[in-house]
C-alpha cells in the first residue's frame, strides 16, 4: 500500500507498550520506511525480551521515560488505564517539537488523563486505528493490520495543525485511511459501533454460561446457529475492554439506554404477537448491511472479507 | 462425506418449499443417492420455474397435496408460519407408512400446528438442521451445507422408532451428525444459542440506524470495530425470523429475561466503576470460546472456519 520513501517521516519513533497494536505499528512503520529508528519499551520484561527476539525495534529500553528521550514521535500503545501514568512519566522527557500520540479506543478520558502531562513545547495528537483482532501481545502484530482501515485523528480547538498533519501522514504511511473528529464525537460513535456491541456479546455469552436448563456443552455444540459470532467478540482482551467501559462510561450508558429501550419494545412485540412490527425492523436492518457491503467494509462471501493474519508469527 | 448407496433410502421424496434449505436438501439427497425420485413444489411459480431451470428435482408439481401423493418421505421446508396450512393440505394424501418431517427452527409450535393433520397410518418426525447462511431462495442452496453440521431429530413419547431411525439416516446421508431431543428442550436450547442472539443483533442494528448524534454513514464506515458481525446476522431473512419469534415466544421471552437481568447488572457495574466485576465476566466468557474452537465448531483463523459457498449457483 504505502511505498518506501526516501526521507523517513520521523527520525526517532518511540513505541510504548508493544502488544497487538504496538507491534503492528512497529511492523508497519518499518514497512513504510516511516522512521529513521524505532525505540520500543514495555512494562513487561517478557514482552521486551520477545520484542528483541522478533526484531521489532532497533533499540529496546526499560522505561517509557528513556524511550521518550530525543524521540520525535512517541506512540503510547498501552491499555487505556495505563496511559495517564505513562504520560506523567514521559512528559518531562519530551523534547521541544516532539509529538505525543496514542491509539486508545476511548479519546475523551485519555485526553483528560494524558493532556495535563504534555509540556507546552510538545504537541499532543490523540488517535485511534479502527483495526484489531481478538489476539493480544507482541506476537499478534502484523504489518498489514491497518491497510485500508480507518484511523481517527482527534482534532480539538487547541490541536497544532502541523503536528496533526504529521500524525495523519503516519497513519496514511501505515496504509490507513484517515478521518478527523472531536474526541466527544469519537466516543459517541464508537460507543454504538464498538463498545456496546462488545458489551452485549460479553453479556449473552455470560448469560448462556450460567443457565441451568441448557448445559455449557450444548451451547458449545450448537453455537453455529448464531451464538458463535458473539463468542469471538467476547474473547477479546479483558483488560482492554474493562478500561474501555470504565473510561467511556457516559457515552456507553447513553447508547445502552437506547438499546434496552428498543429491546423492551421488541420484547413487547413478541409477547403480543405483533408480527408486523418484527418484520418491519428485520427488513429495515438489511439496508445497513447493504451499505457496509457496498462500501467494501465487508463482503457477502462466507469469509466476510477479513484479511488473513500471517500464521507464522515473526 | 456420504457415499452413494446401492439402494436409495426412500423411493419417492417430496420437498415442499424449495428455498435455501429445501434446495440444499435436493442437492444433498441427490449427492447421497438417498431418493429414487425427488418431487418438489413451492407456493411461488417463480421458484418452481427456477427449480426446473436448476434441475433440482425429477418432477415439479403445483401443489403440496400433489407432491405428497405416493411419497415415502415428505420434507416441509417452508417458513414455520406456513407449516400448519401445508400439513392440513397434505395430511389426507399421505399414504400408509409415509413419513412427514420438517426443518423448522422451532419445534414445539410446529408440532402443535402440523401434528393434528397427520393421519394415524403415517409418521411425523420433526427435525431441524443447524446449518444455514443469510441467503434465501433456490439459488442459495448447495449440497455441502449440512456436511459436518448437527441436525436435531425430535423424539417425544409417541415417536415411531423406525420412522425416527430413517429420518436420522436421511440426515446422516446428507453429511450431518444427528442428535435427538424433545421439542421442549430443543426450543430452550435454540432460544439461547440462536434466537436471542439474532434478536439482539437485529435490535442493535435498529438502534444504530435511529440515532440522531451519529449518522448512518458513520455507522457503516466504522462498522469493522465490532458492529459488522451484528449486521451480518441482522441481514437474515425477515419472514423466517418473524416466524421464529412468534412461534418460540415463551422460551425466547424467558431467555431474554435472563439476558436483560445480566445486562442491567453490567450496566450498574459500569456506572459505579466496578472494574473487577467487568474483568471477571470478560475473562469467564473466554472459556466458552475455547470450547467452541476445541470442538471444531470454529477456528481461531480469521475466516472462522466457515466453509465456502460455491460461487456458481447451479
Ligand atoms: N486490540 C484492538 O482491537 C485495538 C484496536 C484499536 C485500538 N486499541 C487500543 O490499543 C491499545 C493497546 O491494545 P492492544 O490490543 O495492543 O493491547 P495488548 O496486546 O495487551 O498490549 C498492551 C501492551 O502494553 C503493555 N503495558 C501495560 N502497561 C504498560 C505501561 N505502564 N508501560 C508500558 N507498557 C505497558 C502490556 O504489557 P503487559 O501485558 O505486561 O501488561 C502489553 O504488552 C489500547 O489502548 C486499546 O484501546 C486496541
Ligand atoms: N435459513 C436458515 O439459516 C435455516 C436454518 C435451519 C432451519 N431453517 C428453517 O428452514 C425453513 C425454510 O427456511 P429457508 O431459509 O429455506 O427459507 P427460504 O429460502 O425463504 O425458502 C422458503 C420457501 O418456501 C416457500 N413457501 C412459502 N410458503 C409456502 C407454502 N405454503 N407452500 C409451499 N412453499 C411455500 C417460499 O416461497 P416464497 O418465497 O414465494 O414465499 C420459499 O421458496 C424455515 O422453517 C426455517 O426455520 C432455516
Amino acid at each position: 500500500m504505502a511505498e518506501t520513501r526516501q526521507e523517513p517521516l520521523f527520525e526517532r519513533v518511540a513505541i510504548v507498550g508493544v502488544g497487538l497494536i504496538g507491534s503492528s505499528i512497529a511492523h508497519a512503520v518499518r514497512r513504510g520506511g516511516l522512521a529513521g529508528r524505532i525505540v520500543a519499551t514495555d512494562a513487561s520484561p517478557e514482552v521486551r525480551a520477545r520484542v528483541a527476539e522478533l526484531g521489532l525495534a532497533d533499540e529496546i529500553v526499560e522505561t517509557a521515560a528513556e524511550a521518550a528521550e530525543e524521540a520525535d514521535l512517541v506512540i503510547v500503545c498501552t491499555p487505556i488505564g495505563a496511559s495517564g501514568a505513562v504520560a506523567a512519566e514521559i512528559g518531562p522527557n519530551l523534547k521541544p517539537g516532539a509529538i505525543l500520540t496514542d491509539v486508545g479506543s476511548v479519546k475523551g478520558a485519555v485526553i483528560r488523563e494524558m493532556g495535563p502531562h504534555v509540556p507546552a513545547h510538545a504537541h499532543f495528537v490523540p488517535a485511534h486505528p479502527i483495526a484489531g483482532t481478538e489476539h493480544s501481545g507482541p506476537d499478534a502484530g502484523f504489518a498489514e493490520l491497518f491497510d485500508g482501515r480507518w484511523a481517527i485523528v482527534v482534532s480539538e480547538s487547541g490541536t497544532d495543525a502541523e503536528a496533526a498533519a504529521k500524525v495523519r501522514a503516519l497513519w496514511e504511511g501505515m496504509g490507513a485511511k484517515v478521518d478527523t473528529m472531536t474526541s466527544e464525537h469519537h466516543d459517541l460513535v464508537f460507543a454504538i459501533v464498538s463498545h456496546v456491541p462488545h458489551l452485549i456479546a460479553y453479556n449473552i455469552v455470560g448469560t448462556a454460561a450460567d443457565l441451568e436448563d441448557v448445559t455449557q456443552s450444548e451451547v458449545i455444540k450448537y453455537s453455529a446457529s448464531g451464538f458463535r459470532d458473539f463468542t469471538r467478540i467476547a474473547a477479546s482482551d479483558p483488560t482492554m475492554w474493562r478500561d474501555v467501559f470504565l473510561n467511556n462510561r457516559d457515552a456507553v450508558l447513553q447508547m445502552l439506554g437506547r438499546f434496552t429501550e428498543d429491546l423492551t419494545a421488541l420484547q413487547r412485540a413478541i409477547r403480543w404477537g405483533e408480527g408486523d412490527k418484527l418484520f418491519e425492523l428485520f427488513t429495515r436492518t438489511r439496508a445497513i448491511r447493504r451499505g457496509i457491503i457496498e462500501q467494501g467494509q465487508d463482503t457477502a462471501a462466507p469469509d466476510f472479507g477479513r484479511r488473513a493474519t500471517p500464521q507464522t508469527k515473526s
